[in-house]
């Protein structure tokens, strides 16, 4: 086992150094301008890259253009707060299922996962379940289209999970995730259940399912499309998008560090001064940033904007000449994102307050 | 791994060759005449020990004395139909079951193991296992106080062996069961959630557990007593039959030898030609056998008298002394337990058909 195959462990949390060098070694593709253009529609996170690669991405397109049905599907491991990372792949589920009305998304509360990895009892993830799931909806999930579940109701996935473990071998599941406990491989039968699950006989029979995830749940999609072609499923497709950086610097945003990350139910007042104590790509002194320009490449706030915050392209290009011309300074930016984001914040918590009994009833009444 | 831990190994069909050094290494109590003492009342399979050990039956003994709750809990693969060996199981949970108003039997239907180990789809086992249930019922169960339950269908059963999985490592599995497949482990796994769902607060929580088994299921035993310690459930009690031998006679009664075994569907003339090509003790030739007696511990049509269908004492002992002392040949026992048998069967079979649509609600509509 490579470093790199590590190094996209999806029980790791480093942000893989080199993304073209894993996409090359594991066969992923990269977004190109013209498989964008082929969409009806775009949204930032494609029209920018920050979906950079995918898996039979065309496969969904075709659908799209002949009319027919796909699902999207994802999850949330319901450990905490929607956080920027979670909302990214709530804005995916919620674009791709928008772009037909023969689409229909899954969303997984994979409570088992956080019972077996985090130790978080199932009554507990059930209430963070609810807040998750009326955030998924204040973005604007069409829910009438959608299947929510628990992994812990779900007994078809369940079922899944024991007839796909006859098709795996332990060297198969050390290939692909490296040596583990048993829990780990169960989880990773039980997560290729929730990918299939749109494609059994009582979720309408196979159709392509596209799967938007991180590149560090990539070993789940080769599993997936591995044991699709074993029972005669479509393989799944998946997009895959960069890991959301801690607001600090380096890593990947994690949940153990509250001042790292931004969640969906940040106080606006602690968001802001989150934003304002974010890592940029400012210089040592307001003079060298006027000779030299910043450095957006680097920064976490124009990244926030990006991937995250600014729709309008054109603003966006705006604000990255005036940064690396040296005409705008950093605290221009965070007062600017500062003010879009507790804006934000605050219009999306009424909703998600307006939207909790549903939510609850989503999470509670479909089974 | 010694050889002894191989030859109880549940996914192999030898016949243990000294069931007393697996009883000493593993831990197993012998059945006493002490033990037998302290039942209200005793079945044909206690009293002459062909339950020949067991693992904490004081247990149960206690409940029954106490008027306490208590549960027997067992089930079938269902890959054909109820044999000898089946059946056997079957009468178990019915007498531990008819101990006291308190206990409750479940009976699970291995759906799930049957596809993952025999390759029978889901469809098909569901019907095999409505004939498997009229048996069941119609050899006495009191269904009203009986959980049956297919494994594909009971999520709870899934998620403890999702849960299960958290506390066992590979190399605990392996000290059990020897190096196997993922699909070994997890069938094992949810075995344990099957031998612990009526410990479960949707099952009226911790209670001693009675679970009735042929030596070769015994690492099921360990497995789920270690783990019932880690998640404070009761530790279950085990009682171990004899494994019925093949009609024909060394190895374990298998299914794949049409003629070594006899089913509960087997139409009794069959079933009468079967008994009359069966093993005996007898000796070469008559004049022999007149002479030097015969040698019923070495009978397989003995051994069907007294693990099955003669449930007098002294009927049976007064046979035994006969054959030893040749005054009663072969052919007198195998006619006299194809009249039994033949008898057995036929009302049997009647009264199974009349419990069919019985036994279809009870598969298909308890869910």
């Amino acid at each position: 086992m490579s470093d790199d195959k590590r190094a996209i462990d999806p029980w790791n949390s480093t942000l893989p150094a080199d993304y073209e060098t894993l996409m090359a070694e594991f066969g992923i593709e990269p977004i190109t301008d013209e498989l964008i253009s082929a969409f009806p529609s775009t949204h930032r996170l494609l029209r920018r890259k920050v979906e950079f690669g995918h898996r039979d991405l065309l496969r969904i397109v075709d659908s799209i253009r002949r009319n027919e049905a796909y699902a999207v599907m994802s999850g949330i491991k319901p450990t905490g707060e929607f956080h920027l990372g979670t909302m990214m792949t709530a804005e995916e589920i919620i674009f791709y299922q928008s772009l037909s009305d023969k689409s229909v998304a899954h969303y997984c509360i994979a409570d088992l996962e956080a019972f077996a990895d985090n130790g978080i009892p199932l009554e507990e993830s059930h209430e963070i379940a609810v807040g998750n799931v009326a955030d998924l909806l204040a973005l604007g999930l069409d829910y009438k289209r959608a299947y929510i579940y628990k992994q812990s109701e779900e007994r078809l996935v369940q079922k899944l999970a024991f007839i796909f473990s006859t098709a795996v071998t332990f060297n198969m599941l050390e290939a692909i995730y490296g040596p583990k406990q048993i829990k780990y491989y169960l989880s990773a039968l039980i997560q290729v259940g929730d990918i299939m699950l749109p494609q059994t006989e009582e979720y309408g029979g196979p159709k392509p399912v596209l799967v938007p995830v991180g590149i560090d749940q990539d070993p789940h999609i080769r599993l997936s499309r591995d044991i699709a072609k074993k029972f005669k499923f479509v393989p799944p497709s998946a997009v895959f998008h960069k890991l959301t950086r801690s607001l600090l610097g380096e890593e990947k945003m994690s949940k153990r560090n509250p001042m790292s990350m931004m969640t969906l139910s940040d106080d606006p007042k602690l968001a802001e001064r989150k934003i304002w104590s974010a890592l940029t790509g400012g210089r040592g002194t307001v003079e060298e940033q006027r000779r030299l320009g910043g450095e957006p490449e680097k920064c976490v706030v124009f990244e926030l904007m990006t991937n995250h915050f600014i729709d309008d392209d054109d603003e966006l290009r705006k604000i990255y000449w005036e940064c690396k011309t040296g005409a705008r300074l950093c605290g221009d930016c965070k007062s600017q994102l500062a003010d879009i984001v507790s804006s934000f914040l605050r219009k999306h918590q009424q909703k998600r307050e307006g939207l909790m009994d549903l939510a609850r009833n989503i999470v509670e009444g479909e089974r």
